[in-house]
């Protein structure tokens, strides 16, 4: 299996993804928020581009079933029902409902990868999950890090990187690209220490100043849940049943 | 010190490197290649975007006193007098003369560079003497890799995560970007083994194929040289004199 990861979505081409499974990795928070929502019953999470997309998208579905989720500068959008908290999405709040959502960068990528042949949402809340869909798919794979506007995200890469960890630990055979062995050397120093990641990551220290200090602890929790989302025709709903614990 | 780095040129803007210093790395093999040619004598080495703005340049000079250097997809260009090996780079064929050099990747992050408050060129090579050039200007840094078409390169990223670790022996003060203390990671893993950087990268292990390993092993040389190359007006020139063994 050949593997690459892209640090950021940046200069990537829909070409790059042709033909292959990816990975889309935010995992503070965008990936951890939509595990959580799908395990907590949403009906499906959509991916916009813009806050404008996002109002556009929620209008043309029935009303009630719908609710909009998001953030620009880690804060909820002026009007959305939801931010990006985990915490927020709750089976109360969200159960049932389809969620439009739209975040800086993990939304974005996960447009992206719409162009690769089957595509999954992954942090470490997920991770083990997510691992097996790589392997039963058997595709070569391109981890797609949401990254942050400054770059390359820490937590993003580590994850990839654990992932790719993984992936060797049960014998796949891997050939991976300088950025895919880059991420898998970086992982190995936060292996069992995945809160030390994030205290080192520029992003998560942001979100933990601004308040959102247990939604860290939340993205910092490795193989929680034993799902993997897929995207498919705009949506990303769970591909199996959750069976892990809450 | 403020510290950044790119893994590539890729979705950097100049306003990112306005009034900070850069450092250009292309271990194999442009960076090399430049330092040896400025110790062996050249003039200065004159980065052009393409190989008809290449020519153009040659052409604007005095005839005599200068050579086209580069490289496409690893071979020299049809024309031109030199190519990007640093063995072809001796004081025999460079000495006294200005290099116009084109080359897919290294070239194309230095002329994106230009735009820094002083840029300086770096390999293993010349690890040291970049590293007291970083110390002495003060400015908050950019490091510049040119990585390659499908993204990072590992020892690119690897030598820039040697050159933090090396402000950071000396007792700087670094506030690191996450793709910083990621390069900085990544680096610790090959610290005293850099060849192993080498085999294990896909670019590095391309050239080999194509017979220049023993191109390789000049680029492994960590500080053979004590010099600082330096882009100004769009050349590169020594900043100081040679003072390392060849």
């Amino acid at each position: 299996m050949r593997v690459d990861l892209a640090p950021t979505p940046r200069g990537l081409t829909p070409r790059a993804l042709a033909g292959r499974a990816a990975v889309v990795i935010d995992v503070v928070r965008t990936s951890t928020t939509i595990v959580t929502a799908l395990v907590h019953g949403a009906r499906g999470v959509i991916p916009a581009r813009s806050i404008r997309a996002a109002r556009e998208r929620a209008r043309a579905l029935p009303p009630g079933t719908v609710l909009l989720g998001g953030e620009r500068e880690g804060e909820r959008i002026p009007g959305f029902a939801l931010g990006n908290s985990p915490r927020e999405y709750t089976p109360e709040r969200v159960g049932g409902k389809t969620v439009v959502m739209t975040t800086s960068n993990g939304t974005r990528a996960l447009l992206m990868a719409g162009a690769a042949r089957a595509t999954a949402v992954a942090g470490f809340i997920n991770l083990g999950a997510v691992t097996r869909w790589v392997l039963d798919r058997g595709d070569n794979l391109v981890i797609l890090c949401a990254g942050k506007a400054g770059g390359l995200a820490l937590e993003d890469t580590v994850c990839g990187g654990l992932l790719i960890g993984r992936l060797r630990e049960v014998g796949a055979k891997l050939v991976l690209t300088d950025a895919a062995r880059a991420a898998e050397i970086l992982a190995d120093r936060f292996r069992g220490d995945i809160g030390r990641a994030l205290e080192e990551s520029e992003w998560a220290r942001t979100v933990g100043r601004r308040g959102h200090g247990e939604d860290l602890e939340l993205c910092a929790r490795l193989d929680a849940f034993d799902v993997t989302p897929r995207l498919h025709h705009g949506t990303v709903r769970l591909g199996q049943r959750a069976t892990g614990k809450p």
